[in-house]
């Protein structure tokens, strides 16, 4: 098939599950170069540095927005999240797939900065159901969960950006996962193949 | 995922293996309306008439060309291959995915009556490969094996026309039936999805 690297970008709404997505395709074996996302939001349980993000301190992301290191970054929230270049680009030179995880946010930003990429957008099933799932995260009050939820609904409109969409059902994220796997597969055979240039 | 069925073209050199492909996808249940080409080709052992193709008479083939009944239609080594319309037509009707099975000379053809269809190229290993299948098939003369040859060199160069391609390696049908598959589910997840119009 071919060599070229892709640049894979997930993205969707606060509470869809990417960071669920991700994790099951990590559990599943599937070959990737996985960047971790630099963030200065609070440590949640059960997360590691350098695995689940980079935690970093304000001013160290400033210092680092200042310094041009990031493909892409935004304020979220009240936190900084932003994509490593070097991240993205060690992975590409030795011709790794690479997958960016990213809020719409940010996935807007990579759309211009990589338009080669494939993006992808995760959706709930309902707005109920993404919801439920906040509501469940526990880690956010319920203003941020409105806050949320307003968010989602107009992320939503932003669909026509993306080249796949996935719907992401609770209870299913083999079928996530098998779906995304299906559409790096696809995209492998494509016979119009696009450098990746950062 | 969406609602509109999709029209799948297989198509590829004679002998790369698009009759064992489709066998393959209807033998691991992939759901598919698989449309049965028409021809006046003398009948192989095992092939049935109605599942494998319809055989005609150059008569009747000659009538329903007449009678506009064919979606495309081409003489291949002295024998006509045809797609009814009706076949994609009913299936299209009913919301099924359908699968068409055609040499390139026939997907050329379906590139401008139905642009909106997904279209695979299949590519064997190599040249090599592909002169010991159409040997080992015993069906073809020696002459009959260096024109499929010669053709295939000549088909290759047309791979530009299709979305996807995908090696089949002789000894490993189930990679091929799983990146077929792998493309059809990709392309249910497109947000941009086409109206087919026959």
């Amino acid at each position: 098939m071919q060599d070229k690297p892709l640049v894979i970008v997930i993205s969707g709404p606060s509470g869809v599950g990417k960071d669920a997505t991700i994790a099951s395709m990590k559990k599943s074996g599937a070959r990737f170069h996985y960047v971790v996302t630099a963030t200065t939001r609070v440590r949640r349980e059960g997360e590691t540095d350098g695995t689940d993000y980079y935690f970093l301190s304000p001013t160290d992301f400033e210092n680092k927005i200042r310094a041009d290191e990031f493909l892409e970054y935004a304020e979220v929230y009240g936190n900084y999240y932003g994509v490593l270049k070097k991240e993205v680009e060690l992975a590409l030179n030795k011709g790794e797939d690479v997958i960016i995880k990213v809020d719409v946010q940010g996935a807007r930003t990579l759309k211009k900065k990589i338009p080669e990429a494939v993006f992808i957008f995760l959706v709930p099933p309902s707005i109920e159901e993404l919801a439920e799932r906040l509501t469940n995260r526990n880690s956010d009050s319920q203003k941020d969960v409105e806050t949320r939820l307003g968010k989602a609904a107009e992320e939503m409109k932003m669909i026509e950006m993306f080249d796949y969409r996935v719907i992401n059902y609770r209870d299913d994220l083999s079928r996530t996962t098998d779906l995304v796997k299906a559409i790096v597969k696809a995209e492998k055979c494509k016979v119009v193949q696009r450098d990746i240039k950062l």
